[in-house]
């Protein structure tokens, strides 16, 4: 028998709509026991709450978050605004009963990420993080080929996330510069991603060296722009003034994990070029793994000895019905899935958590030790030494 | 306003699917004015038929697809039956004044194919053939660049479909061996496809010579599977002898280009390593394109004098919101769109079409030109010479 | 015990000093019984031949390139020269019962390439002809892993060789657009490489079916500039009028291998953004093989079932000293050789032929080979049907 | 007026004989005033030297590596022994005013570096270190589009170099391993390349953090094998014993550059399926460059704003003879020049500095900065903190 859960999605930006598309079509391509019922969206701008209702099929819509909360009929709550809000929104939730589902990164600062999974842990709800790429059908392979003893021990896991979206000085000032507003820069918006593969895949991370820089020092201020509002300038606006950036437009750091693997993590929003490209080589004592989420279908892989070595080389792996869950999606193998896919595969497993067939990843758990690395990072850049994580996470 | 249609969808295979999951995803992240409504699905095996409906939201099943014809909800139909059913449902289902979104290919012989075509064109609906790759943001941007130019005027094009399901002599004899059931072989699944975009890129062929051959002369028959069936044997099946194989698993052909220029295509289904190897190569007076569906979202672009010749190159275009419509799914370059995605492109189009935005493409016109060059190959294979399709087409 | 053999050099062109770098490679990468002592160099152009001398360590230099048949000193003639005048000197060089490397094509047509060879196997001496990528160490494995079973039975070939030294129109009017001193166009050139290989890896071609085309059909005219050189023009030419391209510049062919096998086969010398792009891939039953020369040093590979389905895919196999014979040049693998160092292979078979320890290859007897396909290519083309090489190499 | 020197070559293993083809490619390709002559091989092994002598073209072989000092038709000495031997070689033929080219790395320790550039500076004699990377065209094309900006500001640095040579456990015990013979590991092998990179590309670095792991703890010991030896294992050998290996096999590192720019080394003789992969990616202000040694040939390059955004991407720029020294070797583009080419530049580079014409590079002051920073990566890791490489190099 199959059952229902209603949805209450907060936020109608780029993660609010893929939040939206991806709960249709989890409904729809996975067997679930429970199916997400689209109840209602919140966004301070009404009038984009309500096209996305129309859209996307929720039944209603409203201005205030918190009307999800009071409401009943809601039993999930999708948290997809900025930054700034999802600790607010996510212990409320919470308090309400709510399963939550709240973006990354879960705060701006890791005690307010310790303060949300501590209560995520007493509430007995079910939690998660939108870490999404550890759901993409490749990456889970990747797991799988390192639990299964393909790749031997693991010995290096170097990661990149670079991206160029702030490279040009001229994108103006926004929420994204602000500590108040972002907390850190590169590291809260891409790095955590890196992060969250490392740990996945290479296991607990015991110690950081790290350095950040900022590239661009002072970018324009758009007048009348909202602080809060990210994407392109309004035509209209005029640029009268620039402002400081406070935080860091790219860091690199050395990881050492807690099995004796080395690593390095570089992170980037100034990369001209790089559009997705979270990026990972794996050595391990009997192969190597590569992936690049720019190539999100697709796994290079080096097995020692697979075979003659006049023959041996890396294998480029295209996914396929194979590699779960891919098939829920296509039958064919090489057909490829989409970003939008991989945020319906982390969907899937918040319904079958609700379900109870699964343990929720990332849950909040989870995010908060990814937010550990980060900070560590962070403070090893200001400290100029090693730091270990584990020290901090409270 | 916007108003829905509603939807009958007939078949519940890889392409059953995948229509559903194309009309939910279309009718969600596009801006339609008319909407579908999933009505029904129809599937001889209604338990099928019963499954798809409650995944994907239909209201109803039925084992009778002739059903759907009687149903005045029913505004549009969705054919994804056996291609042997392509002719028979179409024709009913435009009498029945329903407009047609039929799978490729059309049917099994050219005179079938006209025939679907002439009863379109005096149907007044909207019709539409499944040729979905023309509906992948990188081809629609190939597409743009030869529009405006870019490319200079096309000289060559290059274009291969081949993949490996039918490599291995142990997969079974099924449907798709046949003639009676499939018409020919890797011309009519996979051939086709190269056709459409030679017909979108390049424009009308010509002439073509062509050379066909059957590498795995005999398959193995299980017993008690049905000819209708593909896909994996059933594990309780029993070999008791072999059948052979009606229809070509390659072919090649040589293309004249009504506009001068030159071309050629490669088709196989016994490819070893391909899966879903949908390539072409332009040349034009002014620059080369690349394209390759395993990797659907990139193009490679070589523009003369685009930059000085000693940091010229080839370019690897990700696509983007720039590239229409990859911004309906994600406002983020180098994401990526998936091919159920491309699928609801199609849809999209289907559906802007039957609200008279504009002309759908490729209707059961452009379908029947594919079908026409399809055939021209294979006479030109059978006859040893130069076969033009115009003097095919009726 | 070592000996030696003098080298008589014809031309100082860009094959004339690739083989005077390949000689003197050659003598000492490998293990040579008989070497090459570089004797003499001819050249219309004295001073260019006295350069040549002195920089790559020949004894002397003459602007006859008879001297050097007179000269007893001389064992092995080279000849680089202008295509038209390949004839006159190979055959006069086997009259002086000289060795012949002959680079390619061997003639303007096949009757006189035809001549060519009758006389070559009547003289008794080592002749070879200059198709030199089937020299490179990752053609020889390509051939290595078809002979040794490991794609099966050979099923399909492409190839193609596209280059874009003649894309741009301002490009002037040279020898090479002239029947009387190139004879045909990009299939002299460069298809010839791409009929090399096909030969050398699928076997021997029965038929084929062609169309040609010349996309510029008019070049400038330099004044003063003579009509045997190529390269850039002089900046103190000018331009008063244009002439009339005679020969081809691309070409498009079906390939009937006598073993079953189709393929094709295109070449360009107006296909922009390509350099040296003679690639080629073979579909066997067991197996698929990709190679790109302009990636050299490495193939792409494809086994069915060589490790489990689902790690599966195509292998870049990078070359090493297990591919013979690139441990001549390098102990490590992935380090690179490159296009001398290939010559330079030729060059060793050449003197290992002479000295009686394998058969030469390409002889002229290959080369006749290659330029009968060519010929069926040009009359396939003209006539307008399929035509065996077959019946036309005498 | 062209004269000539003598060389002469210590060691006949990989660089050894890489060397001498290197000799012999440059006097022929590039139009040197001062052309290397062929003197004299020395080699413990005496029949080692005597057959690359006769091999290669010297005038004779010697057991004995100080007659070459003694030899006044030696001018010039090429080092090519064992790292642990340099030092004392390196002094010795200063000592005798002979120019000195000798391999890298420089010595066992800083130590010794510091005392060899020193007397190299003392002696007036042209002295160069063998980093030949930074003598690949692509490499020296690279620091010319820095150079005019076209990357705008640098602002990161990557870079790596993987081989898997020791990765298989099997790999016995050698020279290699031995603090003694060998100083560090990876380090001294591989990591010094990707140092030079980074010092030629990005600048002087000012500080490092790093930390190193054996992943390889013991190997086993073949009797009979000779400590300086490597190379595979003589099959009579027979294990008995194991012995400790003394230094890392894998290493990272983040680099901070005097400039400003933030980076990251890694270096590791143990990552499988590498084995040639000395890569790097630059991220400057105006755009991105990512460079493999792999594909030595070409350069992947990234400009904001170098055309309309729908048509940018990375560009493949395939190396040419625009690339200066490439047309040294090759007139066309993308026909690709080898491993040994390249050191053939860095001999070209050693004569024109010997004739007075250019300034060494990478002289043994530039070598000497390349160690430094290596030790300082060692000491970081053995510190745990930051070190200033500046503070080292005496």
């Amino acid at each position: 028998m199959r059952s229902d859960i209603g949805v209450g999605l907060i936020g109608t930006g780029f993660m609010g709509r893929c939040h939206a598309i991806a709960f249709r079509t989890a409904a729809a391509v996975f067997p679930l026991t429970i199916v997400p019922r689209m109840e209602a969206v919140a966004d301070v701008n009404l009038s984009a709450a309500e096209e996305v209702a129309h859209r996307f099929g929720f039944a209603r819509a409203t201005a205030d978050w918190r009307d999800l909360l009071d409401d009943p009929s809601v039993g999930v709550v999708a948290i997809t605004s900025p930054n700034v809000l999802h600790k607010e929104m996510a212990l409320a939730a919470l308090e309400a009963g709510k399963h939550v589902y709240c973006e990354k990164p879960m705060a701006l600062s890791l005690a307010d990420a310790r303060e949300m999974a501590a209560a995520a842990e007493a509430s007995g709800v079910v939690h998660m993080v939108g870490y999404n790429y550890v759901a993409n059908p490749a990456v889970i392979f990747a797991r799988k080929l390192i639990d299964e003893g393909v790749l031997g021990k693991i010995i290096h896991f170097r990661c990149v996330n670079d991206e160029d979206y702030m490279a040009d000085p001229s994108v103006p000032y926004s929420w994204r510069c602000r500590r108040d507003t972002a907390g850190s820069g590169t590291l809260a918006d891409l790095g955590g991603h890196a992060v969250s593969l490392a740990l996945y895949l290479a296991g607990p991370i015991a110690s950081v060296s790290a350095r950040v820089s900022t590239v661009i020092a002072e970018r324009p201020v758009l007048d009348g722009e909202s602080l809060t509002r990210s994407g392109p300038p309004n035509a209209a606006s005029a640029v009268t003034r620039t402002a400081k950036v406070e935080n860091e437009d790219q860091a690199v750091a050395l990881l050492q994990f807690e099995n004796g693997a080395l690593g390095s993590l570089s992170s980037s929003r100034v990369a001209w070029g790089r559009k997705n490209y979270l990026a990972f080589e794996i050595n391990g004592t009997k192969g190597t793994l590569i992936f690049d989420q720019e190539r999100l279908n697709e796994l290079r892989l080096f097995e020692a000895g697979a075979i003659g070595d006049d023959r041996n080389g890396f294998r480029t792996v295209p996914m396929g019905p194979e590699h779960e869950p891919y098939g829920m999606f296509l039958p064919a193998k090489g057909h490829q899935i989409g970003f939008n896919d991989k945020k319906a595969i982390e969907v899937a497993r918040l319904m079958r958590a609700i379900a109870g067939e699964i343990h929720p990843y990332p849950s909040f758990h989870d995010g908060l030790a990814v937010e550990s690395v980060i900070e560590a990072i962070e403070r090893s850049a200001a400290e100029g030494r090693w730091i270990e994580p584990g020290t901090l996470a409270g």
